[in-house]
């Protein structure tokens, strides 16, 4: 059962509407946090390496992560940013198909995925191709060896269908490497029963890890004895401490691994998803769909003349935000946040509005868009102040 | 001035010599940290990045660092691990000298360094070169692209020549890659008076960032406009924000960037650096000798005929460690820390003391070298409780 925001330290009177961007404070990691540092840092020294299960963090924080992507934690790696994750799982995966040179990729995905992939094509001497979002599956061919593709797109969040596309690129051969980093914790996703070849996401939208906090990576077993990825260190050898010259990879996903974990990032990760303990997949998309189907609704009924719903509205093609295209969608996202709630801008016309089911309610949906007809009504998002456009994350 | 340990949450009675792995707790870290977390995530959320400064945090801690490696703070880049850190870094070389095929390496380097290197070269199709670690010049001829070293050898505590070798190899048109994890913070270093190339070091040594906290990357200004690191992501594009399909790198050393960067881990890091506020790299250094000075002198006057001493004996040659062999060094390591004395054990022969200015006293070395004694005395290192190896960092 969805235990509601108590999980989580929310301001009071703020409705929230970034998870999709930086997820909420859950309640105990501040604590955990502390003693980390206080304690295991502080007093446990290099002691806590072994006596704190600093050693083992990875494979704790995998074994909380790996039910909410259907995967098992073994398969799992955690410790990099997102696009060095990204980097390592493209140069594997283009590895793993030697005889094919096109890298597909699609144009809506976030920036990063596509720098990613068109830096590993120029490494390793492959062709980039960009696809057609409505058919990324007409640009796979006999000479494709990966489809890299964002699950939900972060800007209209529209939801590609992940079985499906994974099976029909795989009868051609191709691999395809998922960008969950809009789907992990808010939008069922089930790697394994997909039958899919590789994932990466990032913790710190609706798993909520904090601010930067550690990406993922998952490898399918199948591939992991072939897959090599670039970046070895230390960390991916079979016997990290003989301190060895030469380089043998850690059987399966641990060869992914490259430095030292970063300790006080995956505890404080590991204190936030105890706040998913006891909930279901199943559970937290219901949650969501409720919240980005009542959010539509409120929309066309109170501004539906005013804005442009761009989310998908069939339910089996949504995510888990909702957005707006409004012409001056900068000045409206500003005007809302005076106004207590948050959500954010994307360039050049969207404002995007993230529903995090473990602590969005349904009365943060009926607040937002009350609020959303006062601004659009007296005009705020023309205000001077709201209006003008800089950088916001 | 050195301030002393004041700035430092020792455990009473603990003598710490394993600063050289992962440096003791400032003060102020544990309350900063929980003020980022409560407040700063917490309250702030999203919002944060603009109005608590997340934005500019790797520009604050680079200000912190820079006077402790010699160079221009907008010089350097934090986020991502040392091995990270490392593969950006040494494709960007290879990539800076594209007429010269090979890569050039020190044997008794850590594993990482290595791996990486070797890893470059498969993946740019370069050779791999092991030089005599007593002559790496000898190895850097008209094919060297890059010759990289550690400045401080991890097992011996030997120091490399940085400003010579940096000279002689760039004399024969190759760039140099140095290693500082085992220096910035207890061995100056001055990276632009040595007109060195590119630098890479991690901050939980010396600089008492924390268990796996971020590295940190160095490129001299003179290769930024040409260098290129291959893990592109959009805090390494010019304009990120406009979220534009096709990559374009930011000016300077910020197109090292990748990802968002680990917010927690670098406020953790910012607040430690403060332990170094007043204090010169000269005093650093005056401490640093003095302590492993006296340790050499007092090992050799009490337990000579027992332990060898394999850190270099002239000043100018030596790190801020002290390496002992001894064939039962693992169970000597043990018997100490059950002695409250800390220090650590490297395959297959070897005790490290590692000696940490800014909190380390000559009272701990009188102390450890007490307790040296009544181990090897005692012949405690043979206990069976402390003689099985196993696997510490």
């Amino acid at each position: 059962m969805i235990p509601g925001p108590g999980r989580f330290e929310l301001p009071e009177g703020l409705v929230y509407l970034d998870g999709n961007s930086l997820g909420a404070l859950p309640t105990g990691v501040a604590d955990r946090l502390s003693q980390v540092v206080r304690e295991e840092w502080g007093r446990g020294l290099i002691r806590s390496w072994n006596d704190a299960g600093w050693m083992q963090l990875v494979g704790r924080v995998a074994a909380r992560l790996a039910p909410l992507v259907g995967v098992d934690p073994a398969d799992l790696h955690l410790g990099d940013s997102t696009t060095v994750s990204l980097f390592k799982t493209t140069v594997a995966a283009a590895r793993l198909r030697p005889g094919r040179r096109v890298l597909v990729l699609e144009p809506t995905t976030f920036p990063t995925d596509g720098y990613v992939t068109a830096a590993v094509a120029e490494l390793l001497g492959l062709e980039l191709r960009w696809c057609d979002p409505a058919d990324p599956l007409a640009s796979v061919d006999e000479d494709t060896a990966l489809l890299s593709l964002t699950h939900v797109d972060f800007r209209t969040g529209a939801l590609f269908d992940l079985p499906g596309i994974t099976a029909r690129a795989q009868e051609r051969g191709a691999l395809v490497l998922w960008d969950l980093c809009h789907s992990a914790g808010a939008v069922p996703v089930d790697l394994t029963a997909a039958g899919a070849d590789l994932a990466v996401g990032c913790t710190y939208k609706y798993l909520n890890g904090g601010p930067g906090s550690p990406a993922w990576l998952w490898v399918a077993p199948r591939h992991q004895a072939a897959a090599r990825q670039p970046i070895s260190g230390w960390m991916g050898h079979a016997t990290p401490f003989a301190m060895a010259r030469d380089f043998e990879p850690r059987e399966g996903v641990g060869s992914f691994a490259s430095g030292t974990p970063p300790v006080l990032a995956l505890s404080a990760l590991e204190a936030s998803l105890e706040a998913f303990d006891g909930v279901t997949v199943t559970e937290l998309r219901e949650r969501s769909l409720a919240l980005t189907e009542r959010f539509i609704e409120l929309v066309d009924e109170h501004v539906g003349d005013a804005v442009e719903v761009v989310t998908p509205r069939e339910q089996g093609r949504r995510g888990s935000q909702v957005s707006l295209r409004h012409p001056a969608a900068y000045g409206v996202v500003q005007a809302l946040v005076a106004r207590d709630v948050i959500g954010d801008f994307r360039d050049p016309d969207i404002a995007r509005f993230g529903f995090a089911p473990l602590y969005n309610t349904l009365a943060d949906v009926e607040t937002a868009v009350e609020r959303l007809v006062l601004v659009l009504e007296h005009e705020e998002h023309l205000d001077p102040a709201y209006a003008a456009r800089n950088a916001v994350t």
